[in-house]
């Protein structure tokens, strides 16, 4: 007769494997798929995610966890029974006909949301945000009732964020940036940009991928690129992640720089330990740790001069005309500038914090109930204007702009600043301990990869954010600290005294 | 409550998504999964093979079938019940634990198979061939026991075929093709085949392949192509079907053809009635009808003069430099000149039909028990030198050369022949009703397409492939048509008296 332990196991390898057919068919579908063909997809996968969810709720999961958890467990194995109980109790929390109510919503209301801000219609989307507010408030309700429903849904996409803790972040943040982005559009030095926009031939940009990657020591054997129309990362099992890219001909700091942000979230996944494999432990941490390594190698490392230096002979060889007369401190500027725009996905690194900290408060206000669905529009734009100080022309550039409310994710947004903070916590230590500076301008990320992995990548799910962000920095989560290090590269970026 | 066939539907549509879910994995790693992923998609594929296994044996699917039966049925109906029934007839009569180690049986025997080609070494191979030979014959005597062993195997793989008419099918065309090919060798005119191999820009030959489905009409919206190491094609479901190429820079007739048949594949799978969607009649009837289609497509039609006429322009267009000097008439020949060698897989129009006669006798007298292991690659020899007049130089290119064995299918190579020779008398009817040439030469399929579909593609599994093969001729199966076809378009193409 099995343990519970080894009876648990076999669920996990079954969820594995239903995870990794769903996963297989999405990849598929962004990727290589006619473009008419989502019916059948659509029919497979209602099959299989009701099969998985079946798994979860018809295979006497609670008695087994009980029964785990009353013998003796090692530390992995009470992670495995903490995160198979905390899927359990929210599957079992929620009746099972308002979870497919808000299937059903979500998915008309993304439709919705299309054609909404195609044709600036926020009026035609906002009865559907009011249901998807109302529903969030309730099973907010329902999951975490000691709490306020912003409070549950935060730490629900991040474990261990709460409004206690972001507050005193954003504030932080925007005490800095604020005075600080409006000194270097008075007083910051010009920064070239003339070169950016020209003709990027596409075979060079994906060699250009191609050797990023292998300088970044993301292994060919198990990681393999794809392109689809908005770059991601998606991971099979450790022993096969995907990242995928999508070349701009205009401009080929766009692939660049997402193909370093995929590597970073690709790397943690090839990285977590083996004991973990097939387990729910067995990929990374959280939304907020996984951007924290994704911004890491973009932001912290991709954008820093060293490794533009070490990467430029590269650039040169591949882009001779295009790179002509340009210096690679003119290079590395233009990928820094920092300048208030109305779009969050294409904000520089400085001012994309203030998208994040604009969708927060209102997020905030609407799950209090202090701001309508109808009051929505008015204060996206009063706070754009506030914050970034530009005036939002239409709502398709404004409060319709990103997908996520329309998938029901209201409290996603702050784990995507999160990841900023984490990361620049991260290097703060890190350039502690190694010469960061050092190894970059010789290429060589074998001793920073290492580093994340001892602290960070081995551990997958098996440790909570906080944890982990406490074992890499050797201390607490510091709100401050983002803020300082953008304080700190944007003074000297732009020469201001 | 719903009904048996209501029941019987729902299981159906669960089948599918496992198919679904399995397709998309297996072509994943044929075309773009990382190189050392197997891992993990081989203990995915495990436990999704397990569910489907379940749900054919666990869902109470002969208690639904009998009860289903007992009703009135439409024709579709009782079509879907004849398949569930023989699915689960199979299962069941075989016991579980002889289908487990089979399956790990022909796992081995590939892997041992794969070195043993690689270094000529039969002997290694042979005790995995006698375990595979012994087993197919024990399954037959569970499975058929009224019938010959063989001829259980040949009817698994292709209904309705038997050694009876395969005897005869055989006999015909070694009476005409083996004194034809010698005729070719003695008094044939010389075929020009110069330009063939030279450098064939990939680019280029991408391109060829988009305008040679585009005027095929393989409807981009449901069907894409990819690269993989051996071109197939698979099927999702209706609305998505994928093809494979593979490009073969000096030599751009290999990636054309590989386009062109499966294209006819492709067609067939896409054209299945809306109504049979989700069913398990969804799709092509048999081996043997799938390959009738893809080789009508490549062989009756894509090496027709007129198809190459009308491609000539395109030809000429993408290859100025290769073609100079070369008339569309020599390119005709070119790619149907008739030579003797080894591998089949290599083999032209008029030699491969022997390849597969080899086989054919070799398999009978194998599972007659009427041949050894051990004598099979003399046996094999002794074939090639009577059939082809060619010396065998190594096993390698012998016995060894294919994986089919290996992988336990015995009885599978005759369907690629009664494929040929379904198409050739699918071929003979068409002429007679359609101006073919005119059509092919005008770059016009519309009309070709809507015969297949209305005669052969709409039906799937629905009907049995002797049905279809006489609605599609209007007379039975003949023999000789095959035979007839081969030697009036290689007595023309080489100029015999």
């Amino acid at each position: 007769m099995p343990t519970p332990m080894q009876q648990l196991r076999e669920i996990e390898k079954q969820l594995f494997a239903y995870h990794y057919a769903l996963t297989a068919i999405s990849y598929d579908d962004a990727t290589v798929a006619p473009p008419e063909s989502s019916e059948g997809r659509g029919e497979a996968m209602a099959v299989l995610s009701a099969a998985q969810h079946r798994l979860m709720t018809e295979s006497g999961l609670p008695e087994l966890l009980a029964a785990a958890r009353a013998g003796a467990l090692t530390e992995q194995e009470a992670a495995e029974v903490r995160e198979l109980q905390r899927s359990y109790d929210e599957l079992s929390k929620l009746p099972a006909e308002e979870y497919a109510a808000f299937s059903k919503l979500t998915s008309t209301a993304q439709n919705v949301w299309v054609k909404a801000r195609a044709n600036n219609d926020y009026a035609s989307f906002a009865p559907y945000l009011k249901q998807i507010v109302d529903t969030r408030r309730r099973w907010a309700g329902y999951l975490s009732p000691e709490k306020a429903p912003y409070d549950h849904w935060l730490n629900e996409y991040e474990r261990g964020a709460s409004t206690e803790m972001l507050d005193e972040f954003f504030d932080a943040l925007q005490a800095k940036i604020v005075p600080l982005l409006a000194r270097i559009q008075k007083e910051g030095k010009a920064i070239r940009t003339d070169f950016l926009h020209q003709d990027w031939p596409l075979a060079q940009q994906a060699e250009l991928a191609r050797r990023v990657m292998r300088r970044m020591q993301v292994d060919p054997a198990h990681c393999a690129m794809g392109e689809s129309a908005h770059p991601f990362t998606t991971e099979f099992y450790k022993g096969d992640v995907r990242i995928t890219t999508h070349y701009d001909p205009q401009d080929m700091t766009s692939s660049l720089y997402s193909v370093v942000h995929e590597s970073g979230h690709a790397l943690y996944e090839l990285h977590t330990a083996d004991r973990l494999k097939y387990t729910v432990l067995a990929s990374g941490a959280s939304m907020g740790v996984h951007e924290s390594q994704s911004r890491f190698y973009e932001n912290y490392l991709g954008r820093s001069l060293p490794f533009l230096r070490s990467l430029w002979p590269d650039l040169v060889e591949l882009f001779p005309t295009q790179l002509a007369g340009v210096r690679c401190e003119e290079l590395y500027a233009a990928v820094n500038r920092a300048e208030p725009s109305l779009i969050r996905t294409e904000a520089d690194e400085l001012t994309y914090s203030l998208h994040i900290l604009l969708r927060y408060r209102l997020e905030k206000q609407l799950m209090a109930g202090e701001l309508t669905v109808e009051e929505l529009p008015g204060a996206w734009n009063a706070l754009m204007k506030d914050l970034l100080g530009v005036t939002v022309p239409s709502d398709a550039e404004g409060c319709l702009q990103d997908i996520h409310w329309s998938m029901g994710d209201i409290g996603y947004f702050p784990s995507y600043a999160l990841g900023s903070a984490y990361g620049a916590q991260m290097l703060r230590r890190m350039k502690r301990e190694l010469d960061l500076d050092g190894l970059l301008e010789a290429g060589d990320f074998g001793p920073i990869n290492a580093w994340l992995e001892e602290r960070i990548w081995q551990y997958g799910t098996e440790k909570e954010p906080g944890w982990l962000v406490e074992n890499a920095c050797g201390e607490p989560f510091d709100p401050a600290c983002f803020a300082e290090y953008l304080e700190e590269k944007y003074t000297a970026l732009y020469g201001l005294g």
